[in-house]
């Protein structure tokens, strides 16, 4: 029912049919603020439907809204389907008037709690519902603190806030012209539409957007009856979870403050004490709060996150949901549930994510004494990053050149700090959100980076940053900051590795409680899932890695990066060679190293598959950079003109969109062809020393089925004269065309391999290199793309032409293999998208094998 | 029946059917030649027809096929669907062995003929079926004419002759192990082997993929009793067409060669004489000619072309079919044969093309007898161009810049020519065809450019190139040379304009016949054509030329052109503003300007709508080069540190990709709303003098509807600010993306506007600026592209975008507006690739606006 009830009202349901302590109240749907919200005017049938709920609310609390000698009160709060935790508004107190606040003081026999709950309702209802600057309000509240000589406004009496709500309510008629209304049914209708409205208030549009909210989802309405913890020693409120929500260890965990109301807990004025000392304030309740928890852990099946009140020695549950955890504790109690029997083995499995694996994969900071925390930011990138804290792009860039670990620290990022931001160990900033340029740039780095740490001044105009306590760190101050928790701590802290991450290098579970769930999970995960899981690696290091970390075999390995270091002398004669001789001559030369690689690339994958891609990159990145060979000529410092002329004609205005991939092989003679022998080569000598080499050779950036069919021609020639059995031969799908017309090119494919790094770029028209600088902070601040396209998977778009791909493949070629090789591979949400698509396999960078493993598997639990 | 009988021998049966003197003889079907070639090995029930089919000729001709008194002889010609001259064998003669020779020698009473027939047959047989080396036959006839001091083969006597056969046997068992067939159905069934197999050699799969004939099609075999021309003075053989191939005009046009046979009019060794000569030498076979080419004509209803021969004053028609001709012929042919009633108005409009009409608007060079012909090669793209002759690309540009016309001469032309290139104002090859380097990049730069002219020796290293003659031509030689002919002159040429141009230019239509056809044929277009017609055009100038050239409207109006020269200085300050003030000043600079820009436009276009894009390129374009900034700022001739930062930070690895159209919008405040209050000023201005300004908003490289709600919101407001009526908005559909979410897109747009310039560019992943020079030529050769996608739509790939967008857009919005503004608008075959999509316009330069007018015409002509 949360669709239409939001969760707080679903769950309000929920634990009111399971018998619990819930005061009365009712929900209005999201329907209702949907219709509300098209239309701009309330529903024709609300009115008639609230007077009808609230007559049912005062038959069943023998109360009238606001009347009467105990008047009924009520609160009026927001509940989305999705937690938007103090993002829309609430109202406390309805019903109160200069009548109703006069029988409540007399009821309660507390003249002050009943004008100061007076004072709160005028002070909230003006600020959400009348849209008065809060502020008008604070600075009486303030005048009549300091005029009284308390310290603060809990110890202002009954007749100063008596006082206030005159004040107040001339505040109401000054801003508005009309008296605060004593209607309490207005009261109820206004607030209602206050709520309502407040789903597209600017904070909720901007959170929406960060957390990839619909737009259109709307706010339920709850009305409940009011209880009140703040009505003497026998009142309290406080919040509970049925297990640590830190470590996920169990037990009883929350926070209790006596004689006080929600709010109180939150502005922090007064410190709660544990949750465990209400059995001596009060067992009854305390028994019965257990009681409860253990109904709603059987319920929920799952951690839960409870508020009570406690109101005169009375129990009652004001909310309760399904309670947020730090990835270690998810691991632990999805495991606990599953041996108490509440869950099984696949909705375990759908408890934890890739996203949680990701951050227990990390190192972390040890906590320590010497280092103090001096702030917290927004975590936008995970992590844990030690070194001097510089304030500015060129001097972070010369001092990583001297050696020294680098923080940057900025207000905020812009294009020009990006040689800061590579020279960084870490990025700090004091401005911006999780779509700040910083967060965005550093993500797609894989940058540790904290953002929009607020209580920071920095001034980067004199190399330094305040701290709240007016403390100065100049350049030079080594600071450690925590991508995972937002931290940043002055001084250097010890970084302890992931047991989790040394589980996964080492594959020995041992004894430690959250490795046992990780490993239980994945094991499940792996026992489910469809999907197969391969790793990008070009190195028989990484091949090794990614075997032990799970992969059942190589998606891609790039073999440009075998064309680099020393060789690239060789790369250099064969793309200024002016004869077939001279390019045949490097050619030559360049075999025997590809034949070294691929066999230890064979050694290390043995039995499993190797998906080997012919060279892809243009030719001139093997090259000296056009802009710094034109500078050291001119300045006389190069005279090689041979080089500069090669420079010259292989330069393009657009590398990505130029003389790469399948084309190189097409127009670089014997390139290609090379590449294949060496591969060839390699698994025959692999095979005579008894060895199971099983390499595939992927063909790069194909548009068209003829470019595969003149390639494949020339790579089975090629095999079959090494006398090699054949080997399959197939191609990326990384242009639109290729997805378009895939049932063609699958007639010489024996396998897709989607590109989704290119298809992106190409489907969107634009290179990751340029705009992940340039606009996408932009873009994702202004709603414009729910998540980086680079990094989760554009379904409209990009996953349409997966979708044709795949449909016109298979209908060519039946047992057509399907993979991904893109970064998308390793992300959680994209891996979903595959497993829906029906591939065979997703390929990753090997520290992403966990993840995809993990989340291919919950993609197949999920029913 | 082409497709079954190919062109020849579906015109052979033609003929037959309308009485006229066909030599008898079949035809096996190209179906026969496809299942040879699928299996390489003769159909099986081919070898029964070709019995019953020979036993039916020989029934009818009461010869029987080299044997008997009278022998039949036959000749093997291939016909595929569409003509390939040359490109396939053909064996005549078949029948003779050393028997039959000797009765042919007595029934003709011509020794010699009979055996230089029989050494004919040997020397065919041996190297088109045999597949001996030509030049072993040649060899031998060459020394026999040397022994015998006779000067040409002609001359040679009877017994010269019968030596010739032995030796050219001899050469047959030397070569093959076994002696020359004497079984005469060995040598028929043999024969139409070779043909088959001819099919894929590499002359014909060469000249298939140049003319882009389907490489499945196969040929068919016509076998045809043998007549002789070369029996005696009263023999003879000759070509004929019934109108002027190069001029239209009609009357009787050919050649005639008495007592000659077919090779002997191609070997060019004897001169022929005009047709009308026959009237004098055989008066009753003329009249008999002049008789049947009426009779084809009218059966045709188009110029037919004819080969004849006369066997001792005996009519016989060897083949025709409808005539090639020249671009003019072509329209005046048309427009002749509608007034004679023979066809319609839409059948008319159907035998001419925009290709033709393309080299009817160019200019041409003026007959002068004081340039000589030096040569002819391929004319790769037309036009006009003279100049002095360079050899190599630096002294080209060199040259140039100092204010000369050069001609680029090269043996071929590679990537490092391309600045010579550009310079020049034609290039000239000696190697290569249409599909060369040379080619394909001069037709991208719509540069004249003859290539493959054979007979020329170009000398790059000693600057000088030789004539067949062994004139040598130094740097500096002026050269003219004719892109539309091939031919290529030494002298300056003049120039003459072309009338078809004027009659465009000026509307006047005048009495030159070719202008009227023309002229008719146009307005016929327009009067059918459902495809409206505009141009793309940025200035005033521009607009009012393409409105003469008959635009219906602007369908594209780059506004960065608008940004450049003098307001340069402008933009440099807009992109260097550190300030919003400073940036607002350069905008508020800007906005005037732009408003005069487009009233000029709106005073040209009144009345017609005017599409104007906002800024599309990315801002760096207005930057100075970053290769060409550093090297002067390391020489020390500048040190704008802030400008060489901003050139830095705004540089990007791939422009194409990056930060630009709708982005550049989004993320640099207040551009996009300064052009859209300049186009709303410039409106209500014009209005305001009483004009009709009709402007629709364009915006660039979308890739979601978000994009364009934003941009469209801010437009809106700005228009409605402004007090102007609505202005329609709508999108360029240029990214696959925005093609794929069309169905949305179409939300928030009033119009789309396909961008088939970029759309290819991202739906095959390769830019324009990169690849026509790198690797088209070797795509274009190898056949992987049929044509260059950037000059004629990729029907499989974009198209199938289009498609998809077109009914996605329509059926979120049916009134919806659909144009296409790529350089494609203006292409012949594209167009009707937009007529068939359901376009409502295409947009192209306005000189070609007359060619999308003919070919929308055509279109909507074609049943």
């Amino acid at each position: 029912m949360k669709d239409l009830l939001g969760g707080k009202g679903a769950n309000l349901a929920e634990m009111t049919r399971l018998g619990l302590p819930v005061p009365p109240g009712f929900t209005i749907t999201t329907e209702a603020c949907r219709a509300y919200l098209r239309s701009g005017t309330e529903p024709g049938a609300l009115r008639g439907e609230v007077s009808a709920h609230l007559a049912e609310l005062e038959r069943r609390t023998g109360k009238r809204l606001g009347i009467g000698a105990d008047p009924l009160l009520v609160s009026v709060r927001s509940g989305a389907k999705f937690s938007m935790p103090g993002m829309m508004d609430t109202v406390l107190n309805i019903g109160l008037n200069d009548a109703s606040v006069r029988t409540l003081a007399a009821r309660s026999g507390d003249d002050r709690f009943a004008w100061d709950s007076y004072r709160r309702l005028i002070q909230m209802f003006g600020k959400t519902v009348l849209g008065i600057d809060g502020e008008r309000f604070e600075e009486r509240l303030e005048l009549a603190v300091r005029a009284t000589g308390v310290a603060t406004d809990a110890e202002l009496n009954a007749r100063h806030v008596r006082g206030l709500v005159r004040q107040f309510k001339d505040i109401v008629r000054d801003h508005t012209g009309q008296d605060f209304p004593q209607d309490p049914r207005r009261q109820l209708d206004l607030a209602i539409r206050a709520v309502f409205d407040s789903w597209n208030g600017e904070r909720a549009r901007r959170y929406r957007r960060q957390e990839h909210i619909p737009e259109n989802l709307g706010t339920a309405v709850n009305v409940v009856a009011m209880v009140f913890g703040n009505l003497g020693p026998d009142s309290g409120t406080g919040v509970a979870f049925t297990r640590d929500p830190a470590t996920g260890h169990q037990g009883v965990y929350g926070d209790y403050l006596p004689a006080a109301q929600g709010e109180d807990v939150v502005s922090g004025t007064r410190n709660t004490v544990p949750l465990a000392d209400l059995a001596r304030l009060d067992r009854r309740s305390y028994d019965e709060l257990l009681r409860i928890i253990a109904i709603l852990e059987n319920h929920y099946r799952d951690l839960c996150d409870i508020e009570f009140t406690i109101e005169r020695g009375t129990l009652w549950m004001l909310q309760t949901r399904v309670g947020k955890r730090t990835p270690a504790a998810a691991f632990r109690i999805a495991v606990q549930l599953l041996d108490q029997g509440l869950i099984d083995a696949d909705e375990a499995l759908r408890r934890v994510s890739g996203a949680q694996l990701t951050q227990l994969m990390f190192p972390r900071f040890a906590v320590d004494e010497r280092a103090e925390r001096v702030a917290t930011g927004i975590p936008a990138s995970p992590g844990a990053a030690v070194g001097v804290a510089v304030f500015d792009s060129a001097t972070a860039a010369a001092r990583a050149r001297a050696g020294e670990r680098v923080i940057l620290v900025r207000r905020e990022t812009n294009p020009d700090d990006l040689d800061g931001m590579i020279a960084a160990e870490g990025i700090l900033t004091s401005r911006g959100g999780k779509t700040s340029h910083a967060a965005v740039v550093a993500r797609g780095m894989g940058k540790t980076c904290v953002c929009g740490a607020e209580s920071l001044t920095v001034d980067p105009a004199n190399g330094h940053l305040t701290l709240p306590d007016g403390t100065v760190l100049a350049e030079g101050e080594v600071l450690s900051i925590d991508g995972t928790t937002g931290h940043v701590h002055r001084g250097e802290l010890p970084v302890v590795p992931s047991e989790v991450m040394e589980y996964f290098e080492s594959g020995e579970v041992g004894d430690d409680d959250l490795v046992q769930a990780v490993h239980r999970l994945i094991t499940h995960a792996d026992a489910v899932r469809r999907l197969g899981v391969r790793a990008n690696a070009d190195t028989a290091e990484d091949a090794a890695r990614a075997r032990r970390f799970g992969a059942e075999g190589i998606g891609l390995t790039r073999t440009e990066h075998m064309f680099l270091g020393e060789r690239r002398e060789l790369v250099e004669r064969l793309i200024l060679a002016e004869t077939d001789a001279e390019r045949d001559a490097a050619l030559d030369a360049l075999l025997p190293l590809q034949t070294a690689d691929f066999r230890e690339l064979f050694a290390a994958m043995d039995g499993l598959p190797l998906t080997i891609r012919l060279l892809d990159p243009p030719l001139h990145e093997f090259l000296p950079d056009l802009t710094d060979l034109s500078v050291k000529a001119a300045l006389g410092e190069s005279d090689d003109d041979r080089l500069l002329t090669a420079v010259r004609r292989l330069h393009e205005q657009n590398p990505m969109l130029g003389l790469r991939g399948v084309r190189l092989g097409l127009v670089v003679p014997g390139l290609f062809t090379m590449q294949v022998r060496a591969i060839a080569e390699a698994a025959a000598a692999h095979r005579a020393e008894g060895g199971d080499p099983r390499p595939e050779i992927m063909i790069p950036l194909v548009g068209t089925v003829r470019e595969l069919e003149l390639v494949r021609a020339d790579a089975d020639r090629v095999v079959a004269e090494a006398g090699a059995p054949p080997i399959p031969v197939g191609t990326m799908i990384e242009l639109p065309r290729a997805a378009l017309t895939a049932g063609e090119i699958a007639r010489a494919a024996d396998f897709f391999s989607f590109g989704t790094n290119d298809l992106t770029q190409t489907v969107w028209g634009f290179s990751r290199d340029d705009v992940e600088a340039s606009f996408f902070a932009a873009y994702l601040e202004k709603g414009i793309f729910p998540a980086s396209p680079f990094e989760t998977i554009d379904t409209e778009g990009v996953g349409t032409l997966i979708n044709t791909a795949v449909t016109a493949g298979r209908s060519t070629r039946p047992d057509l293999k399907l993979g991904i090789c893109g970064e998308h591979g390793g992300d959680p949400t994209s891996v979903h998208f595959f497993h829906n698509a029906g591939l065979d396999y997703v390929s990753c960078s090997p520290f992403r094998i966990p993840i995809a493993r993990l989340e291919a598997g919950r993609a197949a639990a999920t029913p």
